[in-house]
């Protein structure tokens, strides 16, 4: 029961995962990550600047008078300063630093488009601190992190640069965002058209919330992405739950696949066997949202197309049990050991724990109420329903919240989007969050791109040699609406 | 310099003086207000039942879970059962039974178009009481009456009207409001379109926030609205004020000030003199707001065109000091005891002290910034600056809030409304508050109407055999979007 309910919890958070190379950077013990964090630094070389802007803590209430510092980074090098537009992305659930240089989209246009770059921190992430990094074992100083708040913070920090850089006055801003970036892109051009004039909101899982869509859309998707490299792949995977469950029951079977898996610490018990799968079911979610074209180390370094290199040692029907393990112990290290310099996994890696992972936490305990199950059926994984009251059971006993289920979508519009304008939301097939995503246009102004050979925002990764061809059309047709219809076009 | 800034702040609250029958009749002492308020439910004779809802207290936060009852108004003998539109009153600051049986216009359309009426209480006022009557005195509790706060708690209401009655899942929601409730049922629309297809805002001043207009903007209306009457009138209003300075300087004079005006308390020192003019603005104030063509009762029962009323004794030019006074106060009677049956007139009827006064005094100390100041040159008042600091140190002093002066703007839109659709923003343009609203149509779904006849949102009131052409046709080029635009139109 608690195996499970942590699993759903993880499906929970798995959203943030791939923010947590920056904070687990931060922690020792993890050097091969820092050193992966520092390359993809040096990998882009992006100039830019820190600044921070104070900004009220509860703007919504007028009790609290208390101030934080936002940090935000800007870079003027391309643009115009005669009303150039502005790019402003809009921070996710971490570093900024991270995003701004995993978003070489951006950087791609601003010269082209001559536009001053701005990438937002979101409060509470990165060092957008308020009340400090011990905020988070306090429910009264975590009560500002909230949705709401962030968009008022960048509603507020775009008047203000508005206001007072010269040449900005006139300039139209564009949101730029990817993932819960992309939904507080979609979000801010929804809540705030006079602050963004349009919003790129990329794989942003919009309509992933309560009774939106069947919890099982997001693993029924991880499924299709394997399916699509492998059939066979699929059907060992899904016979694997068993074996795993058979062996992980006695001392001498969990004993081995401790040995198979190359785990740092053995599996003691039942509850670390289910540690042990929901762990693989992190990875395989994760290969799904990372699958492109090309190497890339957006969560962990992985060869192009990473889930036809985990499939490969799974691509035979293996008959044999414990065969049927050591090729799926193979599959998993592609994800997690590519660069070889692994000692042993760690089931835990990913675990509830570090400080973004608790953030984040805290976010899905209240508005992102994101459910996931899976059916056993139709997808790969073991049934697993999704379970609300226990996941709010479980919220009241980590932060003393409980999640309120419909809140976000009155908020945010749920699928009534018709009234709004100027969004662009583009989705890769790929992706798990896709299943959450707008697949189809609205109105001429609210406009949907489909990629089927895209992971997680694979548009507003730098263009690559080795991008799908319907990863570049889109990313064409977004410059141009960006350009054509929203930078050159009438005043909406 | 203490009654300045009193007058300023009464200026602020003016706003929501309209309301204080229903407020001031629940306190003992004002026999002639409570039969007054009885007399207008009695005129209309509505027939709708009470129902709540219970609203969580904070939208914006998790950390507090703490709810309140919130009061609203059903009539659904009109209702057309299968998808007929509902009507909803966004209730302003006061008793929600008062706006009920103050906006026929909405009683007149319900029949026509099948329509079910709702009517919803502001937190905070009426009846619907977070944390109780004694919030008001810790601002902790006082914390959640904000503007965004009370539009949540109309989007949730009516998606569980709209969820959980009968009939109503298809229903396209109108909102409805006048004046400070106009401002509400247009940022639902704008904030909210998921949940109001389209929002009527009558006299919604918007546009009265720090820098949007002039500060003496609205006095300048006032003005206009008795010239209009008579020029000379305003010329004596202006020499009066100088001639009160004289007089209220020594204790004789008081004392004939006192008399001539059949106070209730004598004047006993300049202060008092200062509370004297402040109540004068402010009924000068009042009645350029109820300058209807007909008797009627909304801030006092008061003579059709009632500014012509009270020019009456003023427009031919007086010469004599103490003979201009007297004819000032026969003036000022017309508006205070028109009925006759007050014995005395009392200069601190309207000020601050009035639970409801102290609560809209709150939402003017905190979002509710719209600043009020005279010029003495092109309009009839004393010069009178508008001092933000010295206002934001006196709300800090009663509230422990200060007011932010850009945060609604930011919030609301500002003037960068043309993203959002299908609102009517009509004003009468003997209203002050005609100052800050729309008066030129900005989009085909954001239209203005502008009545040169309408006083404070005549457009909501019952139609009435005295109503001059422009307001007649007011009320049907609004049924006309409402009924073929908006009800029978496509969704948007």
């Amino acid at each position: 029961m608690a195996a499970q309910l942590k699993k759903q919890y993880q499906c929970l958070v798995l959203f943030c995962l791939y923010f947590c190379l920056c904070v687990e950077s931060l922690r020792p013990g993890f050097p091969y990550r820092k050193h992966h964090h520092a390359r993809e630094a040096d990998n882009t070389g992006y100039n830019y600047k820190t600044a921070y802007f104070e900004q009220k803590i509860d703007h919504f209430g007028f009790a609290n008078d208390d101030t934080y510092k936002q940090r935000y980074l800007v870079a003027d090098q391309y643009w115009d300063k005669n009303g150039g537009p502005i790019f402003f992305y809009t921070g996710n659930e971490g570093d900024i630093a991270w995003f701004c240089n995993n978003t070489g989209f951006m950087w791609e246009l601003a010269p082209k488009l001559n536009a001053l770059l701005v990438f937002a921190e979101h409060r509470y992430y990165g060092t957008s601190l308020p009340y400090g990094p011990d905020a988070v074992k306090d429910p009264k100083k975590l009560q500002y992190l909230t949705s709401e708040q962030a968009l008022a913070d960048f509603a507020v920090l775009i008047q203000e640069l508005k206001a007072n850089v010269p040449g900005a006055q006139t300039s139209k801003v564009i949101a730029f965002g990817g993932s819960y970036g992309g939904m507080l892109a979609a979000w801010l051009r929804i809540k705030y058209p006079n602050v963004v004039y349009g919003s790129l909101a990329a794989s942003a899982p919009i309509w992933s919330f309560i009774g939106q869509i069947p919890c099982d859309a997001q693993l029924q998707v991880v499924t299709n992405s394997f399916k699509r490299e492998s059939l066979t792949c699929v059907k060992n995977i899904r016979k694997s739950w068993g074996i795993i469950n058979t062996m992980g029951a006695t001392d001498s079977g969990r004993a081995r696949l401790s040995t198979t898996f190359d785990l740092c610490a053995l599996l003691n018990s039942t509850a670390d066997t289910e540690a042990l799968k929901s762990w693989l079911v992190e990875i395989m979610f994760n290969l799904a949202m990372v699958d492109y074209p090309y190497p890339a180390s957006f969560l962990e370094p992985l060869p192009g197309w990473p889930i036809k290199a985990v499939c490969a040692p799974l691509s035979t029907e293996v008959v044999d049990e414990v065969a049927l393990i050591e090729a799926l112990s193979k599959a998993v290290k592609v994800y997690y050991n590519y660069t070889g310099q692994a000692k042993c996994l760690n089931v835990n890696e990913n675990a509830v724990g570090s400080l973004g992972d608790e953030l984040w936490g805290y976010q899905a305990c209240t508005e992102m109420v994101m459910p996931s199950c899976s059916n056993g059926v139709t997808d790969m994984f073991e049934p697993a329903p999704y379970n609300f009251s226990q996941i709010s059971d479980q919220c009241y006993k980590q932060f003393k919240v409980r999640p309120r289920k419909s809140w976000v979508i009155t908020q945010y519009l749920g699928k009534s989007l018709s009234a709004a304008s100027n969004i662009i939301f583009s989705n890769g097939l790929l992706d798990p969050w896709s299943s959450g995503g707008v697949l189809k246009s609205i109105s001429p102004s609210l406009t949907a791109f489909v990629i089927p050979n895209g992971a997680h925002h694979v548009d507003l990764r730098s263009s690559n040699p080795g991008d799908t061809p319907d990863i570049t059309k889109t990313r064409l047709a977004e410059e141009y609406i960006i350009h054509k219809k929203w930078i050159e076009g009438d005043n909406l």
